[in-house]
């Protein structure tokens, strides 16, 4: 298939893995730093990678990404990057090693400490270069391939989400046969992420119709496959549509995002309880949907036709209905969190840039409320 | 709203023609070539828009765009450019103006002939480098201002489409207002022509899924707003609606067109007809889409659902109910052509571009029977 060109260029494909050699080559990256964590070097997918790579002997390896990426895990990423004198990055795995390598890319070439870049503080200036950076993602959830974001966990316990053009990898390798292996957790938490990605960027407040295209054409596919995926994850059709689900999310969210993030960051700073992004995502989403459908009523209607549902379907309910097949958990607290931690989360989701682009004002005791409701 | 970016800048929305001057001096232009035609002059469009312009004193302009733009066109229009030394198009008008425009900027700084550059020849190797351009539609119809394709008749009887990356506009600049003049026949016509790049878009055989969100989006817009628009110009729901549209068609068309453009190409080329784009591609639509049918059952079922339409609806049926209620010609004949002319056109439909992404191989036999059958 054609190399998507939508907001950076995309090799999409089963076996597009193999052109990483390539591409390493024409952005002239001599010596790559691959970033990835434990469990893709566990489950052989590092080596699958790194065999196929001409120059793989002067390879530098970060292995070390926390599940929510953290400022501590970027910097000594970074001393790594600098001590072996690489000269762009390679990110593989899922969101948490994507979202690590674009601070990698960031701070080798624009300096450091990293939350100087946040845009909500003019950070965007300051930024005067990016190492390039390739992304391959092994899950089909976060679209950080394809997405000028990154989301990393401050050492002053922020949740901090970083924009900009220039973040964008050159280069994204989507190759559904990387998630053959995901065991049915991740797929289902990794899928309900896209899914909420194409589900929160049509709804965001922002005007841009080929976003609302994009990511309504994701839904259609992430609805149709995600409990296929999740239940043979062998389906190489199923791996396939959720991978572009994922991907169309990403591009979809250009336009921003909402509370269910806002949220969904604001319980994954909690380095303890070490949630995962799509679960609490999923958790948190049928709450907000019913918190939003006083004021979406059209873009409802337009959600509802995507994912084959009678015009008059609960959404909120087929969200929850859908997390109960899948084996995603039936609210917050399952997951650890209780009602005296939200007076902690609360600050940093009103706070969140996916706050700004909530398609209804939310305020802080809005947000005690989503969260009791969640619970 | 904020600057779309998919495939190019697009400043879009009523009044955003007043960021042209701004965009002049960021794209490093000083001696702006305005390519245009008399009836965007004598609507009184061109004069407004070089009102805003500080350095209108030192613009060249064009307005001898024919209909269909052809090469010796090109070549008068690239002599002024040259005699002016000028640095940069601004193409001001419906898909001729813009596609001339193109051609001027390839050439001015790659060299002629044109035809070189054919893309089925190898052309695209030649593109040294393309002049800085700034595309301002006034139809909603083209997308010329979104996509990296233009089309010229050639001076030996081929209608040609080039395509490259290097020719997408510097920046769109997509003003509904600009569009408020429109008569009825040609906002029909236009429209027409955006809708059938969305149809065709999403039909064509290429795989790219974020482009098939985008065409149905688009055809969403354009389906629900074409009527209105015809009916009362001043709609500007209804032609914000169709300038979307007619942009999204664009995006869309990434992945490539079909049979329908193939046979308007052709008949286009015929000099003495002056036959319109959109015209021909409305009037041609419900044969072709009679013909694919039998290739494409699933993506039918999504363009009725993003038309609106019940599952099983004649969509050929319901396009030429369409085409009747907004004043458009029931068949070619109508608009001139005859049965003795298909012996000409036919080989310049199997050899055009749309041909090779039409999601049924059509043999020239097939588009014999596709022209009588469209008379």
């Amino acid at each position: 298939m054609p190399l998507l060109t939508f907001q950076n260029p995309i090799r999409f494909d089963f076996g597009a893995v193999q052109k990483l050699s390539g591409a390493l080559k024409r952005e002239g990256i001599e010596r790559p730093f691959l970033v990835t964590d434990l469990g893709i070097r566990a489950s052989g997918l590092l080596e699958r990678i790194t065999d196929m790579l001409d120059n793989a002997s002067v390879a530098t390896i970060y292995d070390g990404t926390p599940g929510n990426p953290t400022e501590e895990a970027v910097n000594e990423a970074l001393q790594s990057y600098q001590e072996s004198d690489c000269d762009g990055v390679v990110c593989i795995g899922g969101g948490s090693p994507m979202d690590l390598g674009k601070a990698v890319a960031l701070m080798a070439l624009s300096g450091g400490p990293l939350a100087q870049y946040d845009p909500l503080q003019g950070g965007n200036k300051l930024v005067k270069g990016v190492a390039p950076l390739i992304a391959i993602p092994t899950t089909a959830g976060t679209g950080s391939e394809a997405s000028l974001g990154f989301v990393i966990s401050m050492s002053d316990g922020r949740k901090l989400t970083f924009a900009n053009a220039n973040f964008l990898p050159k280069l994204a390798i989507c190759d559904p046969e990387l998630t053959m292996g995901l065991p049915p957790h991740l797929t289902a938490a990794t899928g309900m992420d896209a899914i909420t990605h194409c589900i929160e960027a049509v709804l965001a407040s922002p005007v841009n119709p080929p976003a609302d295209g994009i990511g309504l054409d994701g839904l259609w596919r992430g609805w149709q496959h995600i409990r296929r995926a999740v239940e043979d994850g062998n389906d190489r059709t199923a791996r396939w549509e959720m991978m572009m689900a994922s991907t169309e999310g990403a591009l979809a969210f250009v336009k921003g995002l909402g509370a269910v993030h806002s949220m969904s960051h604001a319980a994954g700073r909690l380095k303890e309880l070490k949630l995962h992004h799509g679960t609490l995502n999923a958790v948190i989403l049928p709450t907000v949907l019913r918190f939003n459908e006083s004021e979406c009523a059209p873009a409802y209607l337009r959600l509802r036709q995507a994912m084959g549902l009678p015009s008059d379907a609960d959404l909120a309910r087929e969200i929850e209905k859908l997390n109960a097949d899948i084996g995603l958990p039936g609210g917050l607290s399952e997951m650890g969190l209780s009602e005296d931690m939200i007076s902690d989360m609360v600050p940093h989701a009103v706070n969140d840039l996916a706050t700004m682009t909530n398609p209804k004002a939310v305020s802080a005791d809005d947000y005690v409320e989503l969260y009791r409701s969640a619970m």
